[in-house]
Order: C-alpha cells, then structure tokens, then sequence
C-alpha cells in the first residue's frame, strides 16, 4: 500500500488513514513510560476524534458496536500521551498514561499469553490490583 | 470475545487463535530490548508456525498474497525472541531483535508520523542506516 504523505494541515488525519470496510483501523496501545504493548482495539473517526480532543482512550466496540471510553465503566482510564501512525496510515498506536490493568482479567496487559516454539501456551502474567 | 484457556498441550495455538474471515489474526511486532512498537502486519497459519518453527519473524503478505519472511529481500531481518497473544486470541506480539530498519522507509519503526491534538500528522522519525 502506498505511504502516506502527511502535510501538517489541521485534521488531515481523518483522511489520510485507511479505513477499512467497516470504517475501522486497528489501535495499539502501549504504556508510555515502561513501553509494554497492553491491548489491541479498533478506532473509528468518532473515536479518534474524541480520543484526540479529550486525551482519554476511546476506542470504538465490535462487539458493541458503539464507542467505547477505556475505562468509563472500570475505572481504569488510559490517558493518551502521543497518538502516532504508521507509514501506510492503517493502524494507529496510542502511548498512554494506564492507571491499573489494562486487560478486562485484570492483568496489567491483555497480552498474557506466551506461545512457545512448539504451540503450546501458557499464561504468564499475574493479576494486578 | 470470549477469552482463550490454554492447556499447555503442543501446538494448541493454532486452534485458539480466533483466525478472521481471511484466516489472518493481526500481528504487532516490538523490539525485545527497546520496547518501541516496530511494525504491524498479519499472519496465517503457515506465518506463524514456520515463526514458531524458525524463530525468524515471517507474515502473511495481504498485498502480495503469500508469504513474507521479513527481512528476505532487504536483509532487515527480525529474529523472534518471544511470541505472545492476548486474551482473547485475536492479535499475537512478536517480540524481536531487529536489525536495521523495520520499515522499507529505512526507518526504525513504521509509526514515524505523530498525531496531534488538532488532526494534523508530523513524521518525526529520521531515516536509519
């Protein structure tokens, strides 16, 4: 796919992006400070017009199918530091400030699941407060 | 989703990814000693187990319809120190020591544009040897 060409112009992310079919791009999320990656989601433009203006996570539910504020119902916000994009403008990484577990299992990163070489999987990663 | 329950049997993961429609889960590819988010790309069954089986980061290819070992043609290869998957089982992270640029803009990692807060996009990233 062909790079982006990013001129600086005020909103020019909400079509510089590839959004996918259903208007979607994917969202990494990483801890600003330590770097762990904590959990993959989906933005649509109302959720990065909201995550930008309001510097709180927002991310847009599949399973919901509604926009979704991390944290609005656990309390475990994620304040965003830098959102940034790749070269082809199809995902998105939000590098946030993460009070608390990330993950819904109270882990501190959703990605508590350590494949081996030979398949076998095995969850790693404690349990935060 | 509902989350994955590994067992620890050998080669589960195959069957606890929850593959997509195209048989692909998306892949985020860190830096092992870093932390920085390097890339995002894709992989299918075939990825990932001659990952597992070779330790050398390797994808499915959606533009070009097959295969991808990184690094095969450019000689930025990843070599893959861990892999891991989330919760649910949709994403998996590769955790590798790269050498040389992830991104064919010869840069360190493909995020090389910043969002700000009034929409606009900045590549802020300089071009690596």
């Amino acid at each position: 796919m062909a790079d982006i060409s990013p001129t600086g112009a005020p909103a020019e992310i909400a079509t510089l992006l590839r959004w996918d079919g259903a208007g979607l791009v994917p969202v990494v999320v990483q801890d600003h400070s330590g770097g762990e990656v904590l959990m993959f989601a989906w933005a649509d433009r109302e959720a990065l017009a909201r995550t930008l203006a309001s510097g709180q996570a927002t991310f847009y539910s599949r399973s919901r199918k509604g926009i979704w504020v991390k944290g609005e119902t656990s309390g475990h916000r994620q304040t965003v530091v830098e959102v940034r994009t790749d070269c082809d403008g199809d995902v998105l990484l939000y590098r946030v400030d993460a009070i608390g577990p990330a993950c819904h299992q109270l882990r501190r990163s959703c990605f508590s699941n350590r494949v081996d070489r030979d398949g076998s999987v095995h969850c790693d990663r404690p349990v935060v407060s």
